[in-house]
Parts: C-alpha cells; sequence; structure tokens
C-alpha cells in the first residue's frame, strides 16, 4: 500500500556574481531563497563560482583557510590603490615547499579601478599585478595562482614584468613608459635584473583560454574597444602587442621554456640575441620567431587573458591554465551537478562572450555531459545569447521585473533574482503537470549536448620540483 | 509496436493588449511566434482578448462582420479629436429590431486623449460618449454596446448625458460646465429633453464589476490619482461624484428602473421631486435616496466604469454587465481554453489591479475551472502581482532582456514578447523531463483553483422588448 516516500527535488544553483550587483556568494543564496519559495523543501547545493575575476582570491582564501593579505600597489592609472592578495591554506603549499597564494588581477588592474574618464587602455598598466606577486614572494609563496579576468588593461603583462625587474627599452637605451601603446618602440627586453625567486617558483594562471593576444580575436579588437580605446588606438595597440609577443619570445622566455623546446630553429630566447643587444638597434621583427619554446605567445590560448597578461606571465615560463580546470575542480563541481535533478546558473550578462568560457557556458557543460538540464537567468540578455543552447542551456531568461535603468538594476540585484529564480521555478513546475497530462504529445528534443570544452591548453612547463 | 502517434501540442494564447505597445492581436501573434519557435508543429489557437477599453470596437466591428464609423466628436478635454464606433454586423441586431452597435469610450474619452500637461480629472467631460451614441442612434442602431475601460475621465458620466441631452443645473438654474468638480454645485437634472430614442433603445455597458462610483475603492479614489489628481483633487472628485449619484437617483432614473423597483420607500426616481425641481434649491441630500429602482448608484458593481460613465449610463436605464460576458462568451473562450494543454495569457502590467477584473485574471479563472495551466507574460511585474497566483496563475514573467527606457521597452514590445514567450517554453520544457528523470520527488501543488467569479451583477432590467 505504501509507496516509497518521494525524495525532495535536488537543486544545484552554480551562479557566477553579477558585477558591480552580487558576489557569486550572493547570487547564489538569492536565487536558493526564490527555489526555496516554491519548493521549501528542497535540497539545495550552493555552488558560488568565481572566475579568476573579481571576488576570486577573496574565495580561493575561504575555499582554501587561507588570508587575505592587505597592501597598497600601483593601479591601472599609475596611481596607488588598496589591494590584496590571497595566502592560501596550509592544504594548498606549493611545488618547493613554500606556502601558496593567489593574485587577483582585477584587485590592482580592473577596469572597476580605472575612472570611466581615463579609460585608455593604451596606457594603463599591470605593474601592480607584478607588485603583488613580488609582495607573495616576500611572504615565502613559491606556488602562485595569477586569476585573470576583468581586467582594465592591455598591456600584455608589461607593466607586471618591469615590476618583476625586467627592463623595457627603446631603440636608445631608454625605459619604456607604462601602457601598452609604448611597446610600439620597444627595442628590447633587458630580463638581467628579473627576481630571482622566480627561477624557483611555479606561477600558474588561471585564464579564458579562448583569449589570445594578437590577431583578429585578440585582446586588443576584442576588449579594447569595452576598456575604452577608438577604433584607431585598438589598430595601434593591436600592433603595439605584436610587437611586443615578438620580442618577448626573442628576450625573456624562461629557462623552463627554453629546456622544454623540441623543436629546432632560433636558439633558446632565454639567452638575449647578442646583436641588438648591445647596439641598441630594433629587430627586424618580421624575422624573428613568433613561437618559443613551442609555444606561440601570439596565438597561444589564454596568452590575450588579462588584456595579454597571459603572454607576459608565460614568457616568464608561468604555467597558462584554463580557469575552470584550476578554479572549479577543487569543488567537486562535476559530481555536484551530476546528483542534481536541476542546475540553475546565472551571470550580470548573457552573451555572445558566454560560450567563450563563461560561467554559465562551462557550468552546463559539464551539467550536459551528465543530462542535467540546466537553466541560466541573467540581468541583461544579450546580442547572441540564443547561442549559449548551444553550450548545453536548455533556457534561459531576464531578471528584470520592468522598465529600470541600469543603477536601479544594479542595486536591487539580490530581490530580482530571486524573484526571476522562482518564476523560473514555477514555469518548470508547469511542465512537470504538462508531462503527466492525459493527451499525449512529443515533447521537442532538449539542448543539445554540447561538445567536449575548449582543447585543453598545452601548458608551458613549469620549472622541475625543487629537490627537498 | 506501434504507439499511436503522439499528438502536438496545443496552446491557447489568450492576451490583452500592451497599452501603447501592442494590440491584442499583436501580442497574440507575438506570443504565438515565440512558442513556435521551440515547438514548430503545435496547435496554437490565438485568442487575442479585449476588455472594453482601447481596441474595443475595432475587434467588435471585427469579430461581427461589422464596421467602424469615423467621425469627429468632443474629446476629453473639450477639444474635437477624430473618433469611431462600430456598427456590428447583422448577426448582431438590437433588441428593438435596429442595428446593434458598440461605442468604445476610450476611443472619444480615453486617456491616451489627454495630453499629460492636462490630466486634471475634475475638469475632463464624457461629452464625447454621449455624441457617439447619438450617431449611433442616427444610423439606426437600437442595440448600443458601450465598453469601459482606459478612461481619461472622471465625470460620472455627466458629460454623456448633457450630450444626449439632459440638463444640468446649480442652483441658479444655470447649466454646469464640463467635468466632475462641477458636480459640486449641482442643485438638479433636467432630463426632460433627453434624446426620446432612448426609450426604445437596449444600452449594455461592459464594465468592471470592481468598479464602484463612491466611498474607499470609489473611482476618484483608486483611479484618481493615476488621472493626474492631487490628494485634495481626489476629495474634492469624491464629494461631487457622491452628490451627482444621490442627485442622479431622484432625478433621473429611467422608467425602467422606476417599474422595477420592489422596494417600498422613496417615489421612483423617474419623477422629478416637485420641491426643488420648481425652487431650484439643493436639496437636502442626506435625506435622499442613494439607490434607485433596487440599484445602488454609488456602489453597486460597475457604478464607477470609466469614471462613473457606469452610474451615469445606469440612471439612463442602461444595463451595467460584466465586461468579460458581454465581450468573451461569443468567442466560445471556455471551451477553447480547456482543450489546451497550456494557457498563455499576457497583459502590460501584472499588478494589483490584475486581479480586479483584468483579463489575465480572468482566462486565469476560465483556465482553471477546467485544470489548465496558465502562464501570464507582461511588461512590468508590479506591486501586487503575486496576487495573481490567487487567481488561477501557475506562473508569471517578465519580458525585458536588459535595462531599458519605457520607450524602448514599448517600441520593442513584440521582439521582447516574442523571446518571452519562447524562453517561458523552454522553461516549461525542462519540467516535462523533470517529471520523467528517474529520481522521484514530489512536486508542489499547482496553484489553487480560484472561487467562481466575482458575483454577477444584478443589471437594471432594460427597456421591455418593442413590440414588433
Amino acid at each position: 500500500m505504501n509507496a516509497p516516500a518521494p525524495r525532495p527535488l535536488r537543486f544545484a544553483v552554480a551562479p557566477s556574481g553579477f558585477k558591480e550587483s552580487l558576489s557569486a556568494r550572493e547570487a547564489a543564496e538569492a536565487i536558493a531563497e526564490g527555489l526555496q519559495r516554491v519548493v521549501p523543501d528542497a535540497d539545495t547545493d550552493l555552488i558560488p563560482l568565481v572566475d579568476g575575476g573579481e571576488g576570486t582570491a577573496e574565495a580561493l582564501a575561504a575555499a582554501t583557510g587561507g588570508a587575505l593579505h592587505h597592501l597598497t600597489a600601483t593601479g591601472p592609472t599609475g596611481v596607488a590603490v588598496p589591494t590584496h592578495f590571497a595566502l592560501l591554506g596550509p592544504g594548498a603549499r606549493g611545488a618547493a615547499g613554500g606556502r601558496a597564494a593567489a593574485v587577483e588581477m582585477a584587485a590592482v588592474a580592473g577596469l572597476s579601478l580605472v575612472p570611466p574618464d581615463q579609460r585608455d587602455p593604451g596606457a594603463t598598466t599591470t605593474r601592480g599585478v607584478g607588485e603583488l606577486i613580488r609582495a607573495a614572494l616576500d611572504f615565502g609563496a613559491r606556488r602562485i595562482l595569477v586569476g585573470c579576468g576583468d581586467s582594465g588593461t592591455s598591456d600584455g603583462g608589461a607593466g607586471a614584468l618591469q615590476a618583476l625587474g625586467a627592463r623595457l627599452l627603446d631603440a636608445d637605451g631608454r625605459e619604456l613608459p607604462p601602457g601598452g601603446r609604448a611597446l610600439a618602440r620597444l627595442a628590447r627586453v633587458d630580463r638581467s635584473r628579473l627576481d630571482p625567486r622566480l627561477a624557483d617558483t611555479e606561477l600558474l594562471v588561471a585564464c579564458n583560454p579562448f583569449n589570445v593576444l594578437c590577431g583578429p580575436q585578440g585582446v586588443a579588437r576584442v576588449f579594447g574597444p569595452q576598456k575604452g580605446a577608438s577604433p584607431a588606438q585598438v589598430e595601434e595597440l593591436s600592433a603595439a602587442l605584436e610587437r611586443w609577443a615578438l620580442i618577448l619570445a626573442r628576450d625573456v622566455c624562461g629557462p623552463a621554456v627554453a629546456l622544454a623546446s623540441a623543436t629546432p630553429g632560433p636558439p633558446p630566447c632565454a639567452t638575449p640575441a647578442p646583436a641588438h643587444a648591445t647596439s641598441g638597434a630594433a629587430p627586424a621583427l618580421a624575422l624573428l620567431p613568433s613561437s618559443a619554446g613551442g609555444v606561440d605567445l601570439r596565438h597561444g590560448p589564454g596568452t590575450g587573458a588579462s588584456g595579454g597578461l597571459g603572454a607576459g606571465l608565460a614568457a616568464l615560463g608561468a604555467r597558462l591554465l584554463p580557469r575552470f580546470d584550476v578554479l572549479l575542480d577543487g569543488l567537486d563541481l562535476d559530481a555536484r551537478l551530476a546528483r542534481a535533478d536541476l542546475v540553475v546558473t546565472a551571470e550580470g550578462a548573457l552573451d555572445r562572450q558566454t560560450t567563450r568560457g563563461k560561467i554559465p557556458a562551462e557550468v552546463a557543460r559539464r551539467a550536459k555531459a551528465h543530462g542535467r538540464p540546466v537553466l541560466a537567468l541573467a540581468g541583461t540578455i544579450g546580442e547572441g545569447a540564443r547561442e549559449v543552447r548551444g553550450a548545453g542551456v536548455d533556457a534561459y531568461h531576464g531578471i528584470l521585473p520592468a522598465p529600470v535603468a541600469l543603477a536601479e538594476a544594479l542595486g536591487r540585484g539580490r530581490e530580482f533574482l530571486a524573484d526571476a529564480a522562482e518564476a523560473a521555478l514555477r514555469m518548470i513546475l508547469i511542465g512537470t503537470r504538462l508531462a503527466g497530462a492525459p493527451g499525449r504529445f512529443a515533447p521537442p528534443a532538449p539542448a543539445p549536448t554540447p561538445p567536449p570544452g575548449p582543447g585543453r591548453l598545452v601548458p608551458l612547463p613549469g620549472p622541475p620540483a625543487a629537490p627537498r
């Protein structure tokens, strides 16, 4: 007589933060609140996600039992800003036995630190990122994760390298001013004064593999406009970054890269080419190798992360890793998505960029690998949002209840998101009843299971583990 | 081996128009377009609905094979406006064998005809409504349906009565100027010159029974502010309409009302009280009957329709009918909702007013009587929208994809509505899969079946059918 008691509905709530409105945790809590209004006894698993950008250091410190260290460093416009990095917990030690740290580039060179009237991506600098890395080294960190995303810079990581001791010189041997635009005058890089601790430090860069430094999909062209560049500035910057990649490969690429290089050809770039190292004359760039150690600094996956910071750090021997492999796998994400009846993800905006490595697309890809239905909510449904269906999102919807200005939308994000989650679940529940209706019908096929994620990066190999 | 082929999904799409953006038909087409993107072979039944307000005359002309007649009449601010009424098709003849017509009050006295800087509900007039009724009589109409809704007036129908021959006199026997505010000085109404054709004409008023003329829920208090009245103006108007109701009951109420009166007491109001009819002195209002012929002009259902036009026409013997009984039943609406797997309704705004007799609530009530699930979409989810769940709406959602200004939302209504319908259906289909998931769960109960609709109006009985 007694059927087994039905088990509660299981939700996995795995949103990104909503920029300038909600942290990932706040977003997850808002969604859960809305869902629970409809199904109070649901088993709701909150999985707030970061992508390397804003909030990453704090999230990683919390996840590893570490702590944020606060300090002042050079901001993107050259003005000192209060910032922080994370000293990770004891479970996350470096390869050489040192502590591990996480540097969030957005915390010191993020777009939100660039006043709107100073948005000139040719001028902003990642110097602060290098300063944070040095500070982490000072604290004994020998495994440093650099989170990319939400950057306000396009200097190819030039500023970071300068802060770490590299000298960027023009044809007259004078140090270049900050910013990507100045790289058009770069003649050579002197790496002789690089911080020696880098040699036994593992640098990991959590980056979006879709971002590349050069070419039609390069950072200057894809992100320059949203960082404030005019079309002419985009082209100027594009050419400067092209030059930067070539000279980086020739003058800077770290010993690990050199050692790992299996391709015959140009001499390991760790050795400065003597000809112009003495003369100071600009090299004939067309004749230079465009890759170093088998890794293409111009078009390699992730080289364009955070305005090219990926390329700059890769030249120092950093390993560019798909950000979700670095940031999500510790969360046991796949298993948690697999056990959910419904996966809910969210982001401030769903648009064409979403499928290029953003959190909702990654969540959908992983959920779909387990056949789980995926709902995505967003403050803005933008151009190209439709493409997320191909990434495995079954349905998406905006959260705005009425015509509102952006400021109001940002300020009331939590309320709007909770209400939208509630509304969405009520629609979904209509469907559960529809399925049980007496009339039979053929429901259409669900969103296709997307192809496997982007090809895994072939990271620049890290330094050999130090003997203990 | 062969199971019977599944039948296609059936949708009933029964929206209102979106004010200043989409007609009901355009809204229905937009929703259908969105649904068909997801389920191309669905059986989609378009049932655009009007509620007596904007678009009603056109919709009824189309539905009955009639035609719109265009003319010029007095607009709400006293300036002549181009307007129209519907001569209904031959299937809709009047009780006395004459033609039937439909007068849409919004077409001549609607809020959209009042420039924002002239929104003074104490001054606007329904004179044009009376002119349209006269024009319909000129065309031989002897059954005239007056559609209420979207009005820009609060004169209790005083202007309409004036246009039909009634004289509204102050204590000195001078005719009052237009507008509800002037009714504070009304001493008596002279009905001796009323258009004699009204005696053998059936006047039907399609109104929202929730709207009453006087008291705390009276038109001045509920709608005055949105028509542009200040708090002081609201109170002034409220008192003027109170006086209007009492004098109407005494001086005007039609012979049919008088004949139907079963309650002993005051003499039939068809007979002017001789005392002040000759003296012109203001009556002692507290002593006057507040009802006429058993119908309470102050609090009776529908008396507040279109700023009190309901009360004014009721005093002439018009029957106040629940608008949906008049406007929807000819559509075979109940049967069409009953056969749908999913009912989709929509309106420009879902808010507290929705449950007070708006289209989505009526559609939901009827759909729920057949156990059909109901989805409602709206441009604005406003204060009190939550209450529509109690009216039988299972889920509702806003249609805006991004922070936009009202003007853009109105201009892109069709696109937004189609996209929202698509998104909603995709969510619903997640639910059909959820129901089929291997894990069992207990879905929550659907929205409750609402109580039966508002008590049917006890209409003022119409004139006896003329002998043929």
